[in-house]
């Protein structure tokens, strides 16, 4: 509770930012901001007296997991108050704070760029905090509690030492700095490029978090100059890098990233795939090579770090594009950074774990050691990897299906799915696609698309431990 | 070498059977199917001469690998034959006879009620055939190999003794015999209710098969009386249940049968679906419920059981029910049986092996026992079932976005690989749905497809192990 109150205290400091934003422009909406910021603070600083104590606090792994989702569902909340503020319902309020807290990035507005700066900052914020939230959670919880073979990565984080305060707060301190400076590095060169500031800014904290939210219903097709598509793309692949490798880079080695064999893997699929897909749309369209290649590096790094962003409708590029970003949805950057999906690793995991099995079965006898990144695998890791991969394709599986008893067309239910398990934004189809708006679907598919969102950012499996009846029996 | 060629000899065997059927209709195709008989027996009874031996063989594991996949694909191949008669190109003859004999059931044929009774027969012997050949390597071989956690399996076909040849053969004799008098007992029903002798005995072969190959283009459809449809649908639950068991129920112990915890998910999870399909369907259509009931039963156990009859196009049922066709697509049977599909026990081991796996992310210390059925599990079975799956959604993944590169839609390249691995028959869309046809899809499609159902019948494990260059070493 505590923890939760500091939480909400924090969200209330940064519900200012967008209360000055509006105030200095004039918009009436900024008293809304410092009503729900006060709100919000009250209840906060509330909550932290009366939970306070003299002794640190100490977590256990049920804690643990418990926080990590309430921590969600709370921060949540607190952000869906300013969208009320624009008379929409409760339902797209928490729809539109979930997905920009899970860095997915779909929408259930329209018209932004007729919106009051102070939501379009809000909504940018509020994926910025959360690709802080997704950083801290990804690199220093879920390898400790062991989820979805997150616990290779444990020995990495802690190998200098374990995991005390100390070193704690100095992993997170490096965390923080380097995003923030990663950001204002980005909002620069998006300014002297041509954005606006506040284009510049609001864009940087979306590309950098692997949010992308626009302040602009062209997505980043409303910018023309080719320059600033690629320091999107270089800003994205950032995003979705593992941070704690770039810190380590920072620091004076940047050998441990550009040997780690999930950010090669991850360079050499982006490199790959944008290459092929030039090609075929330089065939299929009849665009010159170099635009064709930037129409195809956006896009898919887009997708891949489950960014979001849009610089044209690739679903009228025909079947085959769809096919193969339908399969982009699913991969996901790099484990420890902003972005979601499934994750490389976990795919150079699963090739590793099924190659052995297969090679096993010929030869029960034979031993068959486990490898990755240079070092030995837990025994833990297979079942933990598997597992995950299992709970994913089967949340996928009901959620699609649900969605289509509520009268969506397969093509809608089943990527409006993935794209929200996968923290993706756009789906596929004329609703919600990159050129479409999440605002068309009934209630109740919103409330379960942002529990995919939820299950997605929580790597699904933290948020079914708490969601088991075992859980909650002494 | 030896093995192959018997299995050519007792191919050119079944041959004459179409041969016979066609002479006494008088249709001049008679010749065609002895001419291939003759080759195919010639070049099988060479190949048994020539690799003779005294010695009784014995095979390795990794024989037994090899084996499995060559006997299916020489049995295709000379399957195929017949089929070049009607003037269809290769692919289309070689994907008639891998889906007949794999018991998919997709067809490439139109005009089925006006074609030769020598074809018609072929079409649903093959199919009878490939449910002996399914059941001989579901129930001997595949736990034996340890293939996707079938080695849970592997203790109750042997637990009187070990495997050596006599209780091997008795096995096998106990199986042919089940399998021939059940098929015979659903041709005198479906007489008895107003079939002709012809379809009685054709669709008696492709029910209890699972294989879902009817005479008519309207497949089970073309029958109107409600009973020969509740006799289908006994007989592919039968179809779809363990036989062992079934043997040993035969054999007086009918409790191994009916207190099994697959057999009784398999019953319990058909019952709740076609009766919550029978209500949504009156709510939608306005028919009767017991009219509502038949068609939502035939239906769902069609596709639960991977036979592929169809009695109404369900697909325009509405969205609902197309999305829960397609999560019914994978379900499949009971291992042991000739039904296709992941099967209940790799669900019900998910279960237990993700609940297990939550539960020790809380308490890792705690033991968590695995059990199924009443047994312990070994220990290798989780891997073995979650790689199954990890393999088996990969397979998917990776075709459907193949076939869409080749210019199919979505659904259309989706469904028709679902049901392709799952060795189903009938897809979604109006071109590979159950009232449309293969025919259409380019020859590399089929292809793709006809290996899809291969994968898929070899529990796709199998298949990789063989894909797999360090096979070939040494």
């Amino acid at each position: 509770m505590h923890i939760l109150s500091s939480i909400m205290v924090m969200m209330a400091v940064v519900m200012c930012v967008p209360a000055a934003a509006d105030a200095v422009t004039h918009k009436l909406e900024w008293e809304w901001f410092l009503a729900t910021g006060f709100a919000t603070g009250t209840v906060g600083v509330t909550g932290m007296l009366a939970t306070r104590t003299a002794e640190p606090i100490r977590l256990s792994l049920r804690e643990g997991f418990l926080l990590t989702c309430l921590g969600w569902l709370v921060v949540a909340f607190v952000g869906a108050l300013p969208f009320l503020a624009l008379g929409i319902s409760l339902t797209d309020a928490v729809f539109e704070s979930l997905s920009a807290l899970t860095t997915t990035g779909s929408t259930v507005l329209t018209g932004l760029d007729n919106l009051p700066p102070g939501t379009l900052l809000w909504r940018a914020l509020l994926q910025w905090v959360g690709g802080i939230g997704i950083l801290a959670v990804a690199i220093l919880l879920l390898p400790l509690l062991r989820v979805g073979g997150m616990q290779v990565f444990r020995i990495e984080s802690s190998d200098t030492s374990d995991l005390r305060l100390p070193n704690f707060a100095k992993t997170i301190t490096g965390l923080m700095s380097l995003y923030v400076l990663l950001t204002v590095l980005c909002a620069l060169l998006y300014e002297a490029l041509g954005m606006t500031i506040f284009d510049a800014i609001t864009h940087a904290m979306t590309t950098v978090s692997s949010g992308g939210f626009s302040t602009h219903d062209a997505s980043f097709g409303y910018f023309e100059n080719p320059a600033l598509h690629w320091v999107a793309i270089v800003f994205m692949i950032v995003g979705a890098l593992p941070f704690l490798l770039m810190l380590r880079a920072v620091y004076g080695s940047p050998r441990d990233l550009t040997r780690d064999q999930q950010v090669r893997g991850f360079l050499g699929f982006l490199a790959v795939t944008s290459v092929v897909m030039a090609f075929g749309l330089m065939h299929e369209s009849g665009l010159p090579f170099f635009e064709a290649l930037t129409l195809t590096t956006f896009n898919i790094t887009s997708i891949v770090t489950t960014t979001g962003y849009a610089s044209a409708d690739y679903t009228t590029w025909g079947f085959g594009f769809i096919g193969v970003f339908l399969v982009l949805m699913f991969v996901g950057g790099c484990s420890g950074s902003t972005a979601g999906g499934v994750k490389i690793y976990r795919f150079q995991l699963l090739v590793v774990v099924v190659r052995a099995h297969i090679r096993q079965l010929v030869s029960p006898n034979r031993l068959i050691p486990l490898r990755y990144n240079g070092r030995a695998l837990a025994p833990d890791v297979p079942v933990s990897v598997l597992a995950f991969l299992a709970v994913f394709v089967a949340t996928i599986a009901s959620i699609t299906a649900i969605l289509m008893m509520l009268g969506l067309d397969l093509v809608t239910a089943y990527s409006a799915t993935v794209t929200a398990i996968s923290n993706v934004g756009p789906g596929l189809g004329p609703v919600v696609g990159p050129a479409g708006n999440f605002q068309p679907l009934p209630d109740e598919a919103k409330w379960l698309l942002a529990f995919a969102m939820l299950a997605g950012r929580l790597e699904v499996l933290a948020l079914l431990v708490v969601l088991d009846p075992d859980f909650w029996r002494n």
